[in-house]
């Protein structure tokens, strides 16, 4: 494997040369193509966990950035060597067209701005990555993927858990009948949101409320440990709208999904405690995460209880985000179809919806098959 | 505190002297009496859990039997010391009346018995501690309630927990503000039922499935954990009615409840796989139990997560049958009224019998308050 150092390549423009004058071990027969990637937004995400993630690539390096704050994204775009010329703001935007070095365009902006900067991503001839929740509803999630579909371009969703070994492996394990037939599952995601001027407490920007952020974790968890889709929704919500920072969005909301095999799934996200849990129970036994998709540190039990640690095998990539990133780079390389596709994001909203409208109408929500 | 042994105050009639004969310790000055208990039901509980806690009871004494199976129990009796004039069946049951002896009964039998023996106990003027769930229907709940209250007798339910040290330590914590606001409880409680022929899987015998049996530890627990009353449920039932075990009663079912404080409660009970799990989550962090309401071996953490394990002070019993038949006796002594009355079983099956309306229809249920 070539483990190029991402800065030296984007500095060299790619060449095998430069980088070897620059002691940067190379395998010189086969110069990789590294696909490009335009990183939208340089906010918490998009700066502090996505950015810092190139030099863990094998196929994924950092060509462009778009900002409204040119002066950040200079400071930026010195720090890790994208060049001027790669610098956009959301006026120029759609001008990526021209730029070459640009395959994918990663989208990690507020919820409310997905579909429109995917679209006219997908316009300007540009691949899509885009974070999670995938819109704020699901016919955003349909323009999406029919501008992609229409462009020829690929379009997948940021579900880095689709990459955390732990989880893949717990994955692994369900399947292979490990606790035997799978009755239940349940997982609780939250944190303590803080400052109520956040987009993310802004329902305009955000759709919605800690169910649209991480809970979305939880829903995910339920689909890909069951691998199932659900039948029907029930949810509750609680929120004090007294508290300042929920005046526009929910607090905590409880959803229970029931799937087609009997597996009925328990899950809970909150803005206003720390928690971060995934148990899958079986006849036999039950897999249990916690924490199940933090960013580090993440734990898996596999028995009747948590006497047996598992270790699971390494993942794709040296970190989840390297997996995600070097997936989509090799999707575009070959041709062949993200794993978490934007058919994946438009499920996950369908199901969002009717969640939230279970809440609202205190009845249990059928869901369309 | 005097420790005399139980078997040697039943053979001398509760005499000291005779006690003292025998080399067992006595405080001369204040020959305590022990309460005197008859045990309704020589089933897996009341004879091999119930009986064997006498002799760890300070004010509670075995005295009495009263089975189906003569041999069965002649040959108890002579084990623990019950004199044979104290042994009944359940034609001459009403005779206890003249047994002096005999202070309270325990019925320790399948829950449909457990109106009719308790009324009739009442009727015998007897005090009645009785198993839970107290009945198959809240309305038998009255009518057990009102024959004690019209008998003068004390009416207890055998809610084993709340005499349990860790479950105990977890309500302090609670209620001390340990985790700060309540927002958010589960509870999953589940064991494997093996024979098909049990009467815990006869709905004539038992009033219903798992919610009946292990499903009350998780709505006790979130009722005393949370020290709040639901004001409505949401229950969904799964059961694969092709399993021989499950032809008449539920095996897994998960229901949800709201209090009035905003805390959701979400449990789940089954009977096809092991589980006892109680967590109650605050702004400020959790209080866990697992196994939370086993017969020996409860963990209990309070803090963030589990790094904290909390070593509770001792229960008021040796045990938590000890505490709980203790209790019950000094309530007989003193005139006080039992923590745990037949009223507190009669809430938790008005709300059992929400949940299983709520699972048949599907919707949710508010409860009368």
């Amino acid at each position: 494997m070539i483990d190029l150092d991402r800065r030296s390549v984007v500095l060299a423009g790619g060449s095998a040369v430069a980088a070897a004058a620059l002691g940067v071990p190379v395998r010189a027969q086969t110069p990789v193509r590294k696909v490009g990637y335009a990183i939208v937004g340089l906010g918490g995400y998009g700066l502090g966990v996505i950015i810092p993630q190139f030099k863990n690539c094998q196929h994924s390096r950092l060509v462009a950035l778009v900002s409204g704050d040119a002066a950040k994204a200079r400071r930026v775009a010195a720090e890790y060597g994208v060049p001027d010329r790669s610098l956009y703001n959301y006026q120029n935007y759609d001008s990526i067209r021209d730029n070459p070095d640009i395959d994918v365009v990663y989208v990690c902006l507020p919820v409310a701005m997905h579909a429109e900067y995917t679209i006219r991503a997908a316009k300007a001839g540009k691949h899509v990555l885009c974070e999670k929740p995938m819109a704020v509803s699901a016919a955003e999630c349909e323009s999406m993927i029919a501008a992609c579909k229409q462009a020829g371009k690929k379009l997948m969703i940021g579900y880095r858990c689709h990459f955390e070994e732990n989880n893949l492996e717990a994955i692994r394990c369900a399947r292979a009948g490990d606790i035997g037939k799978l009755r239940y599952f349940r997982s609780e995601h939250g944190f303590v949101a803080g400052n109520p001027n956040s987009w993310r407490l802004k329902k305009a920007m955000s759709g919605g409320g800690s169910l649209m952020d991480i809970g979305i974790y939880a829903l995910q968890a339920a689909r890909y440990m069951t691998g199932e889709e659900p039948i029907s929704v029930y949810a509750t919500e609680r929120t004090d709208r007294n508290d300042p920072r929920f005046r526009e969005v929910e607090d905590m909301i409880e959803f229970e999904l029931e799937f087609p095999s009997g597996v009925l799934a328990s899950c809970m996200s909150m803005y206003s405690a720390n928690q971060n849990h995934i148990l899958l129970m079986g006849e036999k036994g039950r897999i249990e995460l916690e924490p199940g998709t933090s960013y580090a540190g993440n734990r898996l039990w596999v028995g009747k209880g948590r006497e047996n640690e598992v270790r699971p095998p390494p993942g794709p990539g040296a970190t989840q985000w390297a997996g995600q990133l070097d997936h989509m780079a090799q999707c575009v390389l070959t041709g062949r179809e993200p794993i978490v596709p934007g058919e994946e994001g438009l499920r996950d909203l369908r199901i969002i919806e009717a969640i939230y409208q279970s809440a609202r109408e205190r009845r249990r929500v059928v869901l369309r098959t």
